[in-house]
């Protein structure tokens, strides 16, 4: 792709997610169209359909989630890699209102346009919960749709206006009980042992 | 309310609680009618709106919940009586697609015809959280609220077809993290103390 047309793409990109994260992911085409300053017909000749927006979005932040877990796994201890990933994850999905819902239908539907990305975040997360698993710092009866279901379930709670204040919360909740006590004491915690 | 009143309300609401199982929250008025063999009229008479039709659903299950949480109380551990009716919650919020969103949101909103009862619902877990958190049985930083919210989240993965199949083993991952290594010790788990 020429250096001004990729130029024209992330601008499109950044507008469209700009307008995700605050109408929901039924805002509309033509909206952002007006947004980005380009008529319906240049966003269309991009993105066909909404879908194939949300598809590139997503992938455009499942990659970097991907580049981010290669990273926290040679930077990081087994147990923090995970639990700052998953905040990650979970920041970035609450962002888009209403995703959360399109990734859980994608990750078992091979025909969706947003199913490879979705699998994609759900191997790095499996391949993080692994090495804490092997460390001894991860609970060893979950696997990575566990935590693909966890993300998405505390992403959705961040989307409920009444129980976003709770999200942190549970977030912490979650995170613990997915560590081992080994874990836990190493960080920090009181030992539990008797 | 004279006998037979009674028995066509109640009618109605079997009716429409099985049409918003299999149709969601979204099921329509005309459509509930059709199915109960009264005119459309007849309906509205009773439930005005459809969020009328839906607060009497919801209040005639929280009820039952609620003295279902008093009986707990007395016949079972307070680790047991917790998860129990944790569980119970679920499988009912599960039932009726889409209740969840709409609970999140009554939870806060005193205008919603259904805040009464999912406050009512909070209040019963809450007491059960406290007995258990009393006895030394659930975590201490937890409240009614929290709780309130995983049975939300935990109804939201059962509604979504590709996460369903994990949510049973979710649920267990959820309240064994409620619980104390104390409770879950005396539930026949391997002690975790050194």
């Amino acid at each position: 792709m020429r250096a001004d047309a990729r130029k024209n793409r992330d601008h499109l990109l950044a507008v469209a997610g700009a307008a995700i994260a605050e109408q929901g992911v039924d805002a509309s085409m033509r909206d952002i169209a007006r947004r980005a300053d380009v008529g319906l017909a240049t966003l269309l000749r991009h993105y066909p359909t909404r879908e194939a927006l949300l598809e590139a979005l997503l992938r455009a932040s499942f990659d970097e989630l991907t580049v981010k877990a290669g990273e926290l796994e040679t930077s990081s201890s087994p147990a923090d890699a995970l639990v700052s990933w998953l905040r990650d994850c979970v920041t970035w999905t609450t962002e888009y209102r209403g995703v959360t819902e399109l990734m859980a239908a994608a990750i078992e539907d091979t025909e969706s346009a947003l199913h490879t990305s979705c699998v994609t975040l759900r191997a790095a997360g499996a391949r993080l919960l692994s090495r804490a698993q092997e460390a001894g710092a991860a609970r060893t009866d979950m696997d990575g749709t566990d935590l693909f279901a966890l993300v998405a379930a505390l992403a959705w709670l961040g989307d409920q206006p009444s129980l976003a204040p709770r999200a942190d919360h549970l977030f912490g909740f979650v995170a613990s009980a997915l560590l081992t006590d080994a874990a836990i004491t190493g960080s920090g915690e009181t030992p539990r042992q008797g």
